[in-house]
């Protein structure tokens, strides 16, 4: 036990998150990342690859629901989902909560995340035992490669597009997740912040509209990333995601969420002004 | 200049939020308050009142838009508006950019607050000499305690509930707010954070619904707060600010904004769920 012990993400050369650090509990060094545990004092347990934090048990579900839950709310019927990263646990938690999915399949290529999370962060590693999950060890750019299903909906749940991260950014990639989607399928991607990295979400886009008819950004609060402003793109072969959305099936569902709910499911697709004037042409319904 | 010159947030015991400074431009310390205006690195200038970042030149017109032009754009002819609070000169700025608005009265209790922004920010200060501002520096509380003027529009641009502005988060206060606004009135006000404060927006709201039949919160994403998603309160003798909104009116103004647009005004107030839990009762409509 340290007393002044501090956990610091360095965005760039200018900025610093820092996070009071109470006890080291994991720190570890796989063949792609550092992987480190670390109980802070104000945000639970914290998980940091490469030095960047990835989640806190404080916010986690801010992330998780809105990375889940407007894919699988607009899609009418998601039965089988492929997540590819995520490998906290906390996205294929959300997924499964959603009566009809039968399967969730989860492709993390660092087996030391998911192990170090299953040891010290239940709360969202927990419920990668559950027998609906297939979790696969490996590379999710290889996987969607060789797979012979097909997936209503994909997620990925990736870290910042350098490191391991960096193919599922790309064209290829993307191709071949179309590919593996149902003919009504959707793609829900980890999107950056349109504060910091408006470059990496025009980037991203382009990738998507080479590949989509249908692209969208949208937005949420992450209390611990740089920026705040969060976003996922969301891509599809057929819907819309908010005129194709029916709220009256989050009430249907009996869910209970933290941050999700469906107003805000729609109002996430509102982007400030100085997003919208930088995806512009990028965000687009049936091209 | 120095090499490694660093100015640091820090919220309660275990959060920090550093950002990198090329230079110190102002320091100073009023009656009220220590004011210090920097050169950063990766934000341009930066006012800091007693350690606390107020504005920086990258992100200032998220919250200048949203603080005003929601109100603005909810009351149908905003003619006379009041600031209290806002040195700064950022939420003067954009009120006198509604045709409209034929005087705008910002009472400013800290008179170095004003001079450092006008000599070091003029981005925000640099309005401040238009002659539709009327500039008082005094105290707000006194000010509505006192003044027969009546506002169609009262913005409440204060920081946070500490120091000098403890008594802005208080219902004496908000009795006399409500006693100088017209029939149709609106009061919008800096409402802290959902993630961090929750307790102060459920005190803030409280004291709103003692006074105003109208009660609402809405959000928007501040790039360098602690928290990220930061808060506005909304009370009003009449109208509803999402229903009474006609989009249409933000196009016909013909104005530009960064951060403010139709359709973020209406997002804005679809809370994440645990922010609608936390201040269940406390947002309501024609009580």
């Amino acid at each position: 036990m340290h007393s002044n012990l501090w956990v610091e993400e360095k965005f760039e050369d200018f900025l610093g998150l820092k996070f009071k650090v109470e006890k080291v509990l994991f720190s570890g060094k796989s063949e792609f990342q550092t992987v480190d545990v670390v109980e802070t004092k104000g945000h639970g347990k914290m998980l940091l690859n490469d030095g960047l934090i990835m989640v806190t048990e404080r916010d986690e579900f801010a992330y998780h629901d809105m990375i889940t839950h407007v894919p699988l709310f607009v899609h009418p019927n998601p039965k089988n989902v492929l997540v590819i990263g995520g490998g906290d646990g906390g996205t294929a938690r959300e997924v499964i909560r959603h009566p009809s999915v039968e399967k969730c399949t989860m492709v993390e290529i660092d087996g030391m995340v998911v192990d170090a999370c299953k040891a010290h962060i239940p709360q969202t590693a927990g419920a990668l035992d559950d027998p609906r999950i297939n979790l696969i060890i490996g590379d999710g750019v290889k996987f969607v490669q060789e797979t012979n299903e097909k997936f209503d909906v994909i997620i990925v749940d990736s870290t910042d597009p350098i490191g391991p991260a960096q193919p599922l950014f790309g064209e290829a990639f993307y191709r071949d997740v179309f590919s593996c989607l149902t003919d009504d399928g959707i793609v829900v991607s980890q999107g950056e912040s349109s504060w910091y990295a408006l470059e990496i979400q025009q980037s991203l886009l382009k990738v998507l509209n080479a590949v989509f008819p249908n692209n969208y950004l949208y937005s949420f609060s992450n209390l611990t990333y740089p920026g705040g402003l969060w976003s996922f793109t969301f891509a599809s072969k057929k819907y819309h995601p908010v005129n194709d959305f029916n709220p009256a099936r989050v009430a249907e569902s009996g869910l209970d969420f933290d941050y999700y709910n469906a107003a805000l499911h729609s109002a996430a697709f509102a982007l400030p002004s100085f997003a919208q004037k930088g995806l512009a042409g990028l965000i687009c319904n049936g091209k």
